[in-house]
């Protein structure tokens, strides 16, 4: 893992772009706390990390995440994020630019996406990026000042499911029901136990609500909360973002 | 209106039993502020309302609905209840006994509950109901120290909705949707405009999921959450109370 560059937010989070081989990626540590505050607080003390799912490309996503990873730094979580697989610069797969292809042509068409295409799109982006999220997690607990336990925050669902099932560092997760999610998944998501708050935008135009919610029913934990809201994809309330924060907090901070 | 007995709680909370007409209530309000606190968080301050809904039966739930007009009280509110009719001690109706006695018929029998015995059941009681919680809103907003806007919070849904309907100082309603829902309410449902936090217990055995979620559906209102979390009926966890406590502050104390 290599540092490549950094900047001081306004807010005092350090922003710090690095490479773990030829993937990108970016981390966001809180400020240091004020010499005046408890040691507990203070920036030599490790703070949980949260993952931050996005949908793919760094640069586009970069202002959103920022701001997630800035909510958290305030609640004392450090975040991080890798590119996926076939985004931003990263190397483009033909059967994964055949699948986006073929789901863009049925979308246009008006036609319903089938499984098939799904699987296509999605299955090989499971596969190939939890790996690397494991191998970023690898890397960034071996930083000073973070330490476990980790969360997993939105991005592609599907990704998700699976690092929480197979990745035992992560303790809980905050999932976002708005991609397509293989039927293979429904079976995976059973085996997942840690916590979960499941954000669904109930009229997301791109995400099938019944699909979210059997998915919900899926998972195995013991603990799981569906927060639906209103509105599209990208407008999640303000106060639902807040309640995945507090869960992060109650499960990651105790 | 007429109080006729009152204890103050350990915790400051003033808890009032009343009696509108022959229709028994109880009241309860936060502590006294401290002489030492800023004027605006004064007792002498009004504060808003939250009406606790219920089931039906006001002394054996005496001991939950107190517990949620503490935690309320802490959040500055005021609470209030009023027994439904043909429960507690109140007059029974010969036509709601039958449907009662239908549905638990069915329901030993392992048969499904027919449209015809839920409408029974609660077309009547929401009819009741509704106008005298209105004649206690009346009386209690005539107190001192209490104040709109008003929030519904829990109890019989179908009575939530209506109340949403016809009452305009119902600002916010948290529903659980945990009760029987008659097909009309669908359509009631769409005329709620008010802000709405909707719980759902998963897997609560005398809840037909697929109708809460289409009831959740149904509602007009702008913003509504659904905050379905796992267990029965009576096994809402604790964090969940906190959000529907937190929908209220945001709601009714702005």
């Amino acid at each position: 893992m290599q540092f490549t560059s950094e900047q001081r937010l306004d807010d005092g989070v350090l922003e710090r772009d690095f490479t773990l081989g030829d993937i990108p990626g970016i981390l966001w540590t809180p400020a240091p706390a004020p010499a005046s505050a408890p040691a507990s607080a203070s920036a030599s003390a490790p703070v949980p990390l949260i993952l931050l799912g996005h949908p793919g490309g760094l640069d586009r996503m970069r202002p959103r995440l920022a701001a997630r990873a800035r909510h958290s730094a305030a609640e004392g979580f450090a975040s991080a994020t890798v590119e996926l697989p076939g985004s931003g610069d990263r190397p483009r797969s033909a059967a994964a630019e055949q699948a986006r292809a073929d789901l863009h042509r049925v979308l246009k068409a008006g036609e319903s996406v089938s499984d098939d295409i799904v699987d296509r799109l999605v299955l090989p982006l499971v596969d190939k990026a939890v790996p690397e999220w494991q191998a970023a997690l690898d890397a960034l607990l071996s930083l000073p000042g973070i330490d476990g336990p980790v969360g997993f925050s939105g991005g592609v669902i599907s990704i998700g499911v699976r690092l929480a099932v197979v990745e035992p560092r992560i303790a809980a997760a905050a999932l976002f029901a708005g991609s397509y999610v293989p039927r293979a998944m429904f079976e995976e998501a059973g085996r997942v136990t840690v916590p979960l708050h499941v954000l669904l935008q109930w009229d997301d135009e791109g995400n099938d609500r019944q699909a979210a919610l059997d998915l919900f029913d899926a998972f195995g934990s013991k603990e799981k909360t569906l927060n639906a809201n209103m509105g599209g994809h990208t407008g999640v309330p303000q106060y639902a973002g807040e309640a995945a924060a507090r869960f992060f907090t109650r499960h990651l901070k105790s």
